[in-house]
């Protein structure tokens, strides 16, 4: 434990008026809003594994965060706390300076209090545990999907693993495709404003067809995407589509949210995510079996040529 | 994220009543209890710093719960659920069920649910957060200390800092004294027996003389603690007085609570934690001012010659 960054830390962490005891004792306090459940995530993010090595510090304060806000999106529910444990191989003030940089821009954008944590020791590691609020009985989750839903994703898909895969061609990546993987937008308020409407929801993190099958499997059912109506970016639609098509299909750090709704929920879900400014698209239905199946505009079950970024790949 | 063994977590992880959903969605879904205040704390353990390379596997999974859970103590709360973020080199399912053994058997003690988290490939890290529940206004911190108020430490000081030192100078260390650097046993009974009796609270992860200086600065007075009121196990207790108090007044990993509570709660305090089987000793009294200082059996001040254990040392 490193005080002289903690109180850094400390100095600047925002809080808000549930948190009754923030950074400097053993724990936080904080106050649940009666009636509210509590949804917990928490991820871990390594140099070199999760971010390149060459992430700018503020870069990979943003994104340490926005991949929980994201899970915390995917269950539709509001933002309140966050703890952050940071491992370095040295005291770098600097270094912690610009990761605050990223990590409080985001934080503040959603209302999230930093409350606690640890710095360490350690190569460079960021774990960012955060807590969110909804009401219950009313979380989105990867269980419900039924057959007959259609099958829908939020912006659009591939633009992370396409600047992903020209980093580590040595290429200079696109700075807009760049941008999507070095500061995922997690979709707070789509998450948020699906509750009631989508049937099963997940945030597209390992790739669009295996974040789909987490759900299918989750709910008993299959799903058949159809590859043309996949969402593109302007930047990506730049690429052929065989080109772009196993990144939008396959790759992962997009953090946009596919869910399932009935046919009947559709214009209620155009109008809640247009209330949010937040596009979406569908892009094919919930079957009954199992798996995923993507069809060409050939109507052919098409495979993807690699899988999706997997950690420990 | 490694499916594999996320399951083998998944499969051996308790529930309780208060988990809506537990490993297996985006986040988990927990439901407070009404009234009830959230302690939540998070620690990370780095391989080679914060516990020796050559650990067990069921020792690492042990300690990485027992140093969360000991914040917890020193809040007064009860533990109700944990996330477990696991970096490793390699998929290890064998090194993943070792841990489990360890954090497992602990979190059974106490009633704390795993209910996610993550595990991803890096150099051998373990990052824990812990959440408990304690009644509104009624949790133990730092910042209560009262001039006149005695200062207590459960249990003994300085085992775990004896066998650091003989491991890091190549010797055996005496199975009692490595099972305390090991396996610390968090004095969550002891913290809980202590609402509404102490004034303050800290466990002692830093060393008793850091750990009371950050009560002191928190609370705005200072400590005179006599040296030979100090408690030493029986293990301890064969080391002369000279090598064995740098040990316990500056060693760090005992895991003990130090807090302060006022003389007229003397008999209050003894028997709350008689009925939970857990020793105390009275080492000293709160004084104005401010800062720790250490009186040997002649009344001089005394100084350590070495600084508690600090990470980033």
């Amino acid at each position: 434990m490193e005080f002289d960054l903690i109180s850094r830390i400390r100095q600047r962490a925002a809080s808000r008026g549930d948190v009754v005891l923030g950074i400097g004792d053993d724990a936080a306090l904080l106050q649940p809003t009666p009636g509210m459940q509590l949804a917990v995530s928490m991820d871990t993010l390594n140099s070199g594994v999760h971010f390149p090595e060459t992430t700018a510090p503020a870069d990979i304060g943003w994104k340490a965060l926005a991949v929980n806000l994201s899970d915390l999106a995917a269950m539709g529910a509001s933002p309140a706390w966050c703890t952050l444990s940071l491992s370095l191989p040295s005291p770098d003030a600097a270094f912690v300076d610009g990761f605050l940089d990223g990590f409080l821009a985001l934080a503040q954008q959603h209302d999230v209090a930093l409350v606690g944590g640890d710095t360490t020791r350690g190569p460079l590691s960021v774990c960012v545990a955060v807590h969110g609020l909804v009401a219950g009985g009313q979380a989105l989750r990867r269980d419900g999907a039924r057959e007959g839903d259609e099958v829908w994703v939020t912006g659009t898909l591939g633009d992370a693993a396409a600047a992903l895969d020209a980093m580590l061609a040595g290429a200079v990546s696109d700075r807009a495709l760049r941008a999507r993987l070095d500061r995922p937008t997690p979709r707070v308020e789509a998450g948020r404003a699906l509750v009631g409407l989508a049937h099963a929801c997940i945030d597209v993190s390992d790739g669009l067809l295996a974040d789909l099958g987490h759900v299918c499997s989750a709910s008993g059912v299959g799903a058949r995407i159809e590859l043309d109506a996949l969402p593109a970016s302007p930047s990506l639609a730049r690429f052929a589509a065989p080109v772009r098509r196993p990144w939008q299909a396959g790759g992962g750090d997009d953090y946009e949210l596919c869910f399932t709704a009935p046919p009947a929920a559709r214009d209620a879900v155009a109008e809640a995510l247009e209330a949010v400014a937040v596009r979406a698209s569908r892009i094919g239905t919930i079957t009954a079996g199992s798996g995923v199946v993507a069809i060409d505009a050939q109507g052919k079950p098409w495979q993807p040529p690699r899988r999706g970024f997997a950690h420990f790949a």
